[in-house]
């Protein structure tokens, strides 16, 4: 029999959270990054290839999914896991994101939003409901409910009535997601309230008092600066209740990451690992390295000796110039994975600072680290 | 002390042989394919996946390497293998091929080709003695001489010019070649001589008397059909010592394959199994299965469940059909993937299939199974 959905807080320091949630596909250690399989798959890597990063959980797309190949075809092949060949859990968002900045004719009324397929033109209704619907057939051991997300800046009105909107969207997914129910799966709520911190803490009660199995802080990343985004989680996170996950959706940098565990999230997922490493960028303890540049052109030594992912280890920064500089493919794989590699090293190291209660000294010797900057360039 | 760089023929059906080669980085079981890894990568691949699919050897492109990143600098960097992590044979192509294909404004005489590069517009220099040392920098196991390579159909003139110009550049190769003797590593002759017989026939009978350590037969699958080429093959490889390894150069389809080694060829490479993965097309014992086509979107199984490769056996064609209509590199990594592992299979029954004198039998049986085509489509 499959175990419920559960989430255990194990270690606090500050307000960072070290802790571990149980789903039907296996447990997650927290904090977790999830990497993004957007279209089924995490962009370049084979699923084996996505476990070796140390990832326990990744991401899917309902929007991509909905439209191509289609929720209903999913099911009919036994689901999102089965698909994508990816046996451990899967999150899917609700479409709601990216029907904002993916589609255009929208319409946006109480049932729902109504938008054109950006592969086909054609018109489709995602409801709340639906929503629901579609992640309950692809699978989905966390399902999210749909929301309405604004681009930042926005007007007072708009994000209240956006977040309004929400929470009334909230509870008709949680009245559909309760007649879907599926042992060990999970409907985690969304914040909304844009950079209103007084929006953010009403939102963030009452979904409280709605009580789903964990919360989603959504809307940021959206444009607005960082210390906007770190206000609005430090604001919001205190108010959700401490024994549920808390989620933050679409962040971020390793420095993003790093100050939001602080101010208490448990998850993220990002498309920045494999987006930037598609283009040439590798996320290192060094901080950001652009492969592109000349100066890497002679360089033997690998990214990172000390990494714990042989690519991080094996192949020169010259290799790595050279494919992408020759927009060889294998260079979009090797730095995406490096770059997924490095993230869930960060997770790692964070979980273990905070279960050693040494928060603070790991914060501040990977800051460091990246403010020194890479290794110097070799004479060439 | 590494071995010197031999050849020993194992067993013999009709004119197909099963034979070894040692190199300087290992044995090569014979007959073999070589992917190919033209820029420094066997491409969308990871060195471990190439290795996984069965390959004992790869290609290396001396035109692409020469011009990005540079023969000196991969040199500086310790040569080839260790650039792209490959620690099994190389063998290294002379860039005269490519120069026929890639470049403009050549300008070819007794001494050498020069050529416009690809990439940047500068004038570049090729000739035998550079060409060899360029491969000896790469740290190529096996070293292929600089032939003049022309496009079918060519005038007779033409032909005879080229091949005769052709043995002149094989007798300064060798020369150079052995100023750069390295201890394992071999230098390969090409036969020229377009569809003339009897060109051909003087080609491989002088290149015979000046003794190398492979021949290679050159200028075919340039555009004529597969029965010249196969008459050419059939005429040309019987002048040919019979202790020395026969590469027949670009080639081929799996039908080609069969036909050539049952010719006498030991040795093959191309793009077909790579190019064609990365555009949706599978290479499988059940023929070639195009999927992007629609038929397969609704299909559970796999492209082939008996095959001896992990990809061919666990992807469904309703995921390697979404991952091409959704261009996603995935689907070119693993499609090549498949493709590279379904060639190695076909190599490995030839090689079986002659040791036990059954290479009639076999090749009836492949055949017959391409010919029964692919599996039925499922009612969707």
């Amino acid at each position: 029999m499959t175990e419920p959905f559960s989430f255990r807080l194990i270690k606090t320091d500050g307000a960072a959270r070290r802790g571990e949630f149980v789903t039907a596909h296996g447990r997650v250690q927290t904090p977790a990054f999830m990497p993004v399989g957007t279209q089924g798959t995490v962009k370049g890597l084979m699923p084996d290839d996505v476990r070796t990063t140390g990832a326990e959980i990744v991401l899917g797309n309902t929007y991509h999914l909905m439209l191509r190949p289609g929720a209903e075809r999913i099911a009919a092949l036994g689901g999102l896991h089965k698909f994508m060949s990816w046996p451990l859990p899967i999150l899917t968002d609700s479409g709601g994101f990216q029907v904002m900045s993916l589609s255009d004719l929208r319409k946006l009324d109480e049932r729902g939003v109504t938008f054109r397929s950006h592969l086909d033109g054609a018109m489709v209704a995602l409801s709340p409901e639906r929503a629901i619907e579609i992640q309950a057939l692809l699978g989905a051991d966390i399902s999210m409910q749909l929301d309405e997300c604004l681009r930042l800046p926005a007007s007072a009105e708009d994000i209240a009535r956006a977040m309004e909107l929400s929470l009334r969207w909230a509870e008709r997914s949680k009245r559909s997601f309760e007649s879907h129910a599926r042992e060990g799966h999970a409907l985690f709520a969304i914040v909304q309230g844009g950079d209103d911190l007084a929006l953010r803490t009403k939102s963030a009660r009452e979904l409280t008092n709605m009580d789903f199995q964990g919360y989603a802080i959504g809307g940021l990343a959206v444009g607005e600066p960082q210390e906007v985004m770190l206000k609005v989680v430090a604001e919001t996170a205190p108010i959700l209740p401490a024994e549920r996950p808390r989620y933050l959706m679409g962040v971020g940098t390793p420095h993003d990451l790093i100050e939001a565990v602080k101010r208490g999230i448990d998850m993220f997922d990002c498309v920045l690992p494999t987006r930037n490493g598609r283009h040439g960028m590798a996320f290192t303890r060094f901080g950001a390295i652009n492969l592109a540049n000349a100066r890497h052109a002679a360089d033997p030594r690998p990214l990172d000796e000390q990494s714990p992912h042989p690519a991080a280890r094996t192949y020169s920064r010259a290799y790595l110039h050279h494919l992408t500089k020759a927009n060889e493919i294998l260079g979009q794989v090797l730095l995406s994975t490096i770059n997924l590699a490095y993230y869930q090293e960060l997770m790692a190291g964070m979980r273990e600072a905070i279960a050693g209660r040494k928060f603070s000294e790991f914060q501040a010797a990977a800051v460091a680290q990246w403010d020194r900057g890479d290794l110097p360039a070799l004479s060439s």
